[in-house]
């Protein structure tokens, strides 16, 4: 079934993303907002000619340099070298020359100029008219795709034609390696960066075809890229190859009437593979063919196959907000950005910053089981499955960091791209041993969405298992029996190596309790991994003794053991210049006090919300509101989901519009380092869990939606064992339907404590409960509170 | 009164250190224990002729590059650069050649080859002979000195002479500068090195004279050198001088027959100033005027001398151990390089290795005033006076820092050597505020022994009024009016960032405490730093409010909150290849077990006694011996004394020997870089107070001796209050008295808990009361006990 959004004109332009020459003091944020990507080939918006840039960057998955680390003060087990993402031959440059004059945005002067990010497309298109400094104008416009379903390919269609009168035209269309990079600024949390990363292998030019290989030097990496081209031009322009190590050129050069106009559509392929696997020469005609092949299909047939696949996945992901344009757009943005960051074909997982930047090096943390993955779980399951298969790959070095660490099972790397630990300061990351529950969650939650039993079978077990053991170990039995994880780091970084951190032991008892069930339910599995009965048995044991820190005379849980009972945040002698408080503050200052970084306990009761009562629930987020500063683009949505949940629909409403306007707004002043992903997803998350109210921690689907005053309709769909569960809120009703199954396909739901059967014959309506007067909104720390967006 | 040490010819090889040519595979060591110092001037106990060398290092107190430091993740105060030292054109060398071949003792024939530290001339004695490769055989004779009298004064009488035939002989006496240095290790405890860190500025050669000036490029420190010399030859030499940017060579060459001898003595003058200070050519005509001097004096007059000024510091200093010739040799070794670490005049301070090598990168830490200060306040105040000048020099740096870690008064740096913190590991170190109670400790005991009441007004108030402020800020009052300090490093390197530390929160109490007494007798002082009434009456209620943690149930004191209930160390499953365990295991598991790197909670019994029964310190020192694996050389000490209080002589014998033989028999196979002036420190400080019972903590004198099975006499001296005052103990009896006093001098103090006035004209004798059984001794963790002495 086609695919139809609602909404007329105005609707329209929530699927348009547009960028003028308003916006050209900005470039850095705009080229990660219009970044294109299929989860394999990211490239980042810039200009077609390559410059003025914020900072180019074409990116392979996976693809990186390694770079040594040093320490003033080395330490047992500190990573000796790191992961960079570093860029592959970029394919998408064409460059102008008007005159001999460079077209370039810097010089001349503007008659119109117009990027589009076209959300239902799956294109960027640029529309330019240009008067060069010497007085000739052209119009340029170019049409820019990476290939949803074509995994290597990526294309750009771009047409240059005169506008007042004849012009020398050369066109130059590039592959180019080792494409200069700006320095970066000393912030921790911006990528570092190694110059001329790739060292040239081999190379080809044949016709208006080109290749090149190359290699990384110390991660011991290939990559092929393969350009070929359509030029349609009138007679008079001659075309010429060029070829160097680093580059292969086109060049399409002679003079343009008016009325006349030159089309160059280039077909890019990428690949890549480590120096000992696939050849230079397999990868450089397996390339080579994939740019062929998409030559011959042509760009009009990427066009269709770009938005059929977009169709598809828009039919489940979209979601239909009512009452604020603004953000209706910000969602779908963030949506679009999701959908397109990862592959249900192979096993690569997706970065925080997914391929759109090169901030924090391109490395995956735990935003991705943390945030992307649960909204991919029910977008588009099959990503989720691949990013967690690129875990299970990655179980060799787990365990042995594990045992590097002294621990057991298996340690996952805080920060990583090739799999092996890449971070520099111990106590902010190796410690967060919470990341290998976040792993066992998201493996928990997607088998649960889906009952992909093969998975489990095939990579959940182990994944269960080995994260389980690693808990087992790790915690300690007190003299009372109870069982205590001590020296950890939990999800907030203005903490570290606290004892009992809440959020790390409720993940932990999840894990264990998880692995326990997994094993029970595959025996086969469990015996492969040598779990035995006792061994199972101690899991169980370890979670039911599991301590959950509650200081009872304030009647709130702690954070950590002792949190509630820190030294307060001096507030009052903090400056709005001061945040984000880590670039004011030392760590010493930070860890001890209770201010918090972003949503750790907060986040707890989003993830394990039958640990706590609804009581409980409230007097949380009023205590915690107060103490989160929200420095980590992290922490607002699971606080609008809280928020949501105790009742502050204004407060969750304003945290909303700051997760979903985190990038195309750029409010954290960081989007020209690439997307943050997990802010993207927590726009949904706050769409489904705050006001769906969906709750997914016990296997069941469970919803209490409740609509913030300023949406009068949310519409949006997740898929559940198969079936596309679509779910419509309005003031008075929520309705839950399967608008793509036959009759006898039924779901059972929860719908404010009342369980529901939602047949493919019979969508379900119900009444929405009036929201409980909450009382008065929890105090945020001063100036900390996210901006109010009003009625609309 | 000059001083007799007793004792016949066995007795006399405790005052002398040798090596031969069996320990020239381990010369590093040997060049840290041949140090010689003065406190302003150290060369280490190279070999004359400069090769083969473990490590060449010639020293200026103070004198240091800065190197840039760098973080894999960077953070908010983080130091960017670090203070390192470097050599002094190094003037010890005299190069010989025989017959053109160089002497090296790596090749050739040695027919003897002996160096001697004399511990009361206060010289490096070597005698050589040696067979060249082409047959001709010379003997070589040395005295080398750093002169304790005259500050940057050192010199060298070389001799050499035929043995079997007339040889042609060329003696280079070198001042070289940017003396090539190997590269070290990748311990974190090791130095960096920079390669040639002296860039030329101004050299002179005059005759036998010759000066070099460099500097510093980054830290912009000038140093100047002179040498000057005096050749006693036969006829037939001829004398050259060379100069080059980085060395001036005195070369004298020519025949020598059998019963000829050359005699070259060499006296050099070492200054050093910021570049901004002293000009070149004044600091050029200051070091050539002091070598110059020097040679008028002549050398005899210079061993003169210095055997005057040892004879001088002996007198207090010496300790007389009859029962164990190997540990008498060893605290005299012990007390001999404490005494010529440091200098009266002047305002330095003394590195953790003294100017005896570069380990810790020539850092000053806390074991200056933790460990050595303790000592030089009996033995040789003006020594500790200097280095609390120096602290009190740097104050503008500590509050400077204080206010960049938004704290309050001053932190001292937990390693630097011109003031600012180095530290680049924060948990372990800057984290370390006790530094700074430390530092208020060393002020309160030298003060309390010495009465030096301008000293008190002119600095010790201001040091102890800031550090105050610092715990008074950084301080959390609790709902229940207990005062915490949390989030902070104690002393045992086995923790990080935890609450109470109860060795930091008692000797917190004792700066609060003591600045407010301070303050309160010195209210010109007080003023100056405009305190007032309030503020001491805050720090009297912080000190009286201070929380020390107790674990009830187990009867212990916790080294922090929650210490006890931690997860035990797994000794079991730790092999003795495991140790040191940071070299071994992550801090992640270190930080979160009981398992303790170095005394710390035994180190606050010896500090600040009065905080325990003595029941609770039997109870203790049982609780944390079984936990603390001496993988520090700071930890023995300490412990020897508390094992001596409560009564387990033979662990604190054991302990003892692990202390005061740490250098000498390199116990830690770290000597080479330097040597462990703590350890040393430690040596005199169980004698003292462990076998002494000496405590000083209330302000009065202490003792509540006991003596060792194996030593059937102890006696040492401390000054107090101006006075020497000496203690002999037998197994029957102690024996107090003042022998350079009139008769009506006279000091209090108490014998195991009887109050004691003994005067210039009466010896005061005492029984020893017989040590109660104190039970099986404490077990320590297995295989970690240290090794036991037996009987002798």
């Amino acid at each position: 079934m086609p695919h139809t959004p609602t909404g007329g004109q105005p609707g329209e332009q929530s699927w348009l993303i547009r960028r003028t020459a308003e916006d050209l003091d900005r470039l850095g944020e705009t080229e990660s907002i219009f970044a294109l990507g299929n989860g394999w080939v990211g490239w980042r918006g810039t200009l077609d000619e390559g410059a003025p840039y914020g900072m180019p960057g074409s990116y392979l998955n996976g693809f990186h340099e390694q770079r040594e680390l040093s320490y003033p003060e080395d330490g047992y087990a500190f990573p000796q070298c790191s992961d960079t993402v570093v860029s592959a031959p970029n394919a998408a440059l064409v460059r102008l020359y008007v005159d001999g004059e460079p077209l370039d945005l810097r010089t001349g002067t503007i008659r119109r100029h117009e990027r589009v990010l076209d959300l239902r497309a799956g294109v960027v298109r640029r529309d330019t008219e240009w008067v060069a400094p010497g007085g000739p104008a052209v119009r340029v416009r170019s049409t820019r795709l990476v290939s949803l379903p074509r995994r290597p390919v990526a294309a750009v269609e771009y047409q240059v034609e005169p506008v007042d009168g004849p012009v020398d035209i050369r066109v130059c269309s590039d592959l180019l390696a080792n494409e200069r990079v700006p320095e970066r600024s000393d912030d921790p949390r911006a990528a570092s960066v190694i110059h001329d990363p790739l060292d040239a292998e081999t190379r080809r030019a044949d016709g208006v075809a080109g290749l090149l290989v190359h290699q990384t030097p110390r991660s011991a990496q290939r990559v092929a890229v393969a350009v070929t081209h359509l030029v349609e031009a009138p007679e008079g322009l001659a075309t010429d190859p060029e070829l160097t190590p680093d580059r292969f050129r086109l060049a399409v050069s002679g003079p343009l009437r008016p009325g006349q106009r030159l089309r160059l559509t280039k077909f890019a392929a990428y690949e890549c593979a480590h120096v000992d696997g696939t050849p230079a020469h397999e990868l450089a005609d397996l390339v080579t063919a994939e740019a062929a092949d998409a030559l011959a299909a042509g760009f009009a047939t990427l066009l269709d196959e770009q938005r059929a696949a977009l169709d598809a996945a828009w039919a489940t992901a979209d979601v239909e907000m009512d009452g604020d344009p603004e953000l209706q757009q910000a969602v779908r943005f963030a949506v679009f950005h999701l959908l397109q960051s990862g592959r249900a074909d192979g096993d690569r997982t997706i970065p925080a910053k997914g391929l759109t930047g090169n901030g924090y090096d391109g490395h995956v943390l735990w935003d991705t089981e943390g945030y992307v993955l649960p909204v991919l779980t029910y977008l588009a399951p099959g990503l989720a499955r691949s990013a967690l298969r690129w875990r299970h790959a990655h179980l060799p070095e787990a365990r042995e960091r594990a045992a590097e660490l002294r621990l057991a099972g298996a340690t996952f790397p805080w920060r990583t791209i090739g799999g092996r630990e890449c971070s520099g300061y111990w106590p902010a990351a190796t410690a967060g041993l919470h990341v290998n529950a976040d792993i066992a969650d998201a493996v928990l939650r997607y088998v649960a969405a889906t009952g992909d039993a093969e998975f489990l079978a095939e990579a959940g077990v182990e994944l269960l298992v080995e994260t389980a053991r690693l808990w087992h170990r790790f915690g300690h039995w007190s003299d009372t029996g109870v069982f205590h994880l001590p020296g950890v780091t939990g999800p907030d970084e203005y903490s570290a190596l606290v004892d009992d951190n809440l959020f790390t032991n409720l993940m932990a008892r999840r894990n264990l309790r998880g692995a326990a069930d997994a094993t029970e339910r595959h025996p086969d599995a469990a015996g492969r991994l040598r779990v035995d009965p006792a061994e199972i048995a101690g899991w169980r044991a370890a979670a039911d003794a599991m301590f959950v820190p509650y200081d009872r005379k304030r009647g709130v849980h702690q954070q950590a053991a002792g949190f509630t009972e820190q030294p307060e945040w001096d507030f009052a002698d903090t400056g709005e210049d001061d945040y984000p408080l880590l670039l004011h503050f030392p760590y010493l200052e930070l860890y001890r006090r209770q201010v918090v970084k972003q949503a750790d306990l907060v986040l707890a009761m989003l993830r394990c919300p039958g640990g706590f009562t609804a009581d409980e629930k409230a007097r949380n987020v009023a205590y915690y509101e107060a103490r989160t500063v929200r420095d980590s683009s992290l922490s607002a949505a699971p606080q609008a989901v809280l928020a949501a949940e105790v009742g502050h629909l204004d407060l969750a409403y304003d945290l909303f519009a700051e997760t979903a306007l985190q990038d195309l707004a750029d409010l954290g002043d960081k989007t020209a380092d690439g997307l943050h992903l997990a802010s993207l997803a927590g726009a949904w998350l706050v769409v489904a869990q705050g006001f769906g109210g969906l709750r997914d921690d016990r296997g069941v689907l469970s919803f209490d939606p409740r609509l913030p005053r300023r949406i009068t309709r949310l519409a949006f769909s997740l898929r559940w064992h198969g079936q596309r569960l679509r779910i419509t809120l309005t003031p008075d009703q929520a309705r839950y339907e399967l608008p793509d199954a036959g009759p006898e396909t039924a779901v059972e739901l929860w719908h404010h404590g009342e369980r529901l059967r939602v047949t493919g014959a019979d969508a379900v309506t119900r009444a929405m409960p009036p929201v409980p007067d909450p009382g008065p909104e929890p105090a945020s720390p001063p100036g900390r509170r996210p901006a109010r967006r009003g009625a609309g």
